[in-house]
């Protein structure tokens, strides 16, 4: 009976061992996933900023323009080094882990099938021990019963051996899995992070170079424009808008922009105004150039 | 009146400097804003792998225990980086960016007063014209107005200027915000992407260094001590509901198990037969201890 005792808690063992990968491994799957998904929307949230700065730097001057696409391409780059990492981990991490749903059920249908099987053997024990001792003559009937058992307990032998390599390779294929798995999703995270030290100490140089008081200069030279230096642009003729120079101006206002409205066709070449954006861009362009 | 058109257009140019600032720093603070929240929910979720990799490795065998537990230490590591990452965001970048809000309410309302000004000068302005075209020999009157004229004209000078000047440093202040927080940004993420390759770096030394062989060496040990020794194993003594060998069992099989039950005490040490395993399993504990 010993025998019957210890095997059972053989299979439970296993039992144990398998319940044990699934209920983990399903935890690492879904957490894993789960860190994958939240890795994809920072990546969203970053390629969102990035918009934001390419726009931004269209608004500025080319000094200040230039840096702020450039870091803005830097921190694409890194999306897209985030990009990749999410990739990975859905194939090489997360994908293995959910191949162990179908792994653990075949598992536990082989150890199914052997607590079936090691239940007959006790059935045909029973039988036995209740012949013997209803029927201690019944030589015959008791032979038989006693065959049955033991074909039963051959049975069980073998069914639990054949679970015990089962389970046996379904262990040594967890712990490989596991280790190369994690070994993987390491790799993935320091691919990333190498990149993106990379990629970010290229952007910190971008940005210490960022000529500030050459910017400041533009401003300058951009408000002076706009003060009265913009003799030279025929400005109001692409902006309808701006030949209304006060938006808040009074009915008495208004008649004196019809009068200056009469008087700006023929001013134009010194409507002056506006935006000398245009004169000085030109400007930069050559010095960019 | 050109005058007043580029002194115009040079507050618009700096209605246009300031409401920029205020559109462009308003969707960097939310975007990083929401960056920050997002990396703290990577950092959350990672915080529950390892306390699941923790968890996981209590159930496992001494060498993936070790393992699991110095790999989830590592994990751990990251995630403490992560959250000075947080951390140092909200206070080097987000908090710098939340601050343009007073400050640009600040320079809106110079503009405005600024504005106010003009529009004075105008209305004095109309009002000599005015005069002159309705009563072009009260010289008095005529007199007065230019003087009020000339008055505002002063006024509107002064605060155009002051106005240029709050600009201006506005300007720089931002340039040299803009810069300073975006390499503060650059700097945290370097620092946290560096770290995390380190760490991970370590982790991968341990993934690498795990004994696959030992820790299935052991678990074939438990597995033969589970079939037939478990007396050198504290298998059964924690788990009480071993005791209970069949939980499918029958009435008739508790019978059995009764007897059992007795049997058991007496014949542990020849329970063996089964499996010539057991003597490898002795072995093993042996080498280990």
């Amino acid at each position: 009976m010993n025998v019957l005792l210890s095997r059972d808690s053989q299979v439970r063992a296993m039992e144990n061992t398998v319940s044990n990968a699934e209920r983990y491994f399903g935890q690492f799957c879904s957490l894993l996933a789960s860190y994958t998904r939240k890795t994809a929307r920072l990546r969203d949230k970053a390629d969102q900023l990035v918009k934001q700065l390419m726009d931004f730097a269209n608004t500025e001057n080319p000094e200040l323009r230039a840096t702020m696409k450039d870091f803005a391409e830097d921190l694409a780059k890194v999306q897209d080094y985030r990009q990749a990492e999410v990739e990975r981990l859905e194939a090489k991490v997360i994908s293995p882990l959910k191949l162990y749903g179908a792994q653990i059920k075949q598992t536990r249908a082989d150890i199914k099938k052997c607590k079936r099987v090691q239940n007959n053997e006790i059935k045909q024990l029973e039988k036995l021990e209740k012949l013997r001792q209803k029927s201690p003559s019944d030589r015959q009937m008791i032979s038989q019963a006693e065959t049955s058992a033991q074909r039963a307990s051959v049975d069980t032998n073998r069914s639990t051996h054949h679970l015990a390599e089962t389970v046996d390779a379904f262990q040594e294929q967890k712990l490989k899995d596991l280790r190369r798995i994690f070994s993987d999703f390491v790799t993935i995270e320091m691919v990333f992070h190498a990149k993106a030290v990379e990629v970010y100490s290229s952007a910190f140089r971008t940005l210490e170079s960022y000529d500030l008081e050459r910017d400041l200069q533009d401003f300058r030279a951009k408000m002076r424009g706009a003060y009265g230096h913009s003799e030279a642009r025929p400005l109001t003729d692409n902006s309808p808008s701006l030949s209304v120079p006060w938006p808040l101006a009074s009915q008495s206002v208004q008649s004196t922009m019809a009068h200056q409205e009469k008087d700006e066709e023929e001013s134009e070449a010194d409507s002056v105004e506006e935006i000398p954006l245009e004169d000085l861009k030109g400007q930069h362009q050559g010095r960019r150039d």
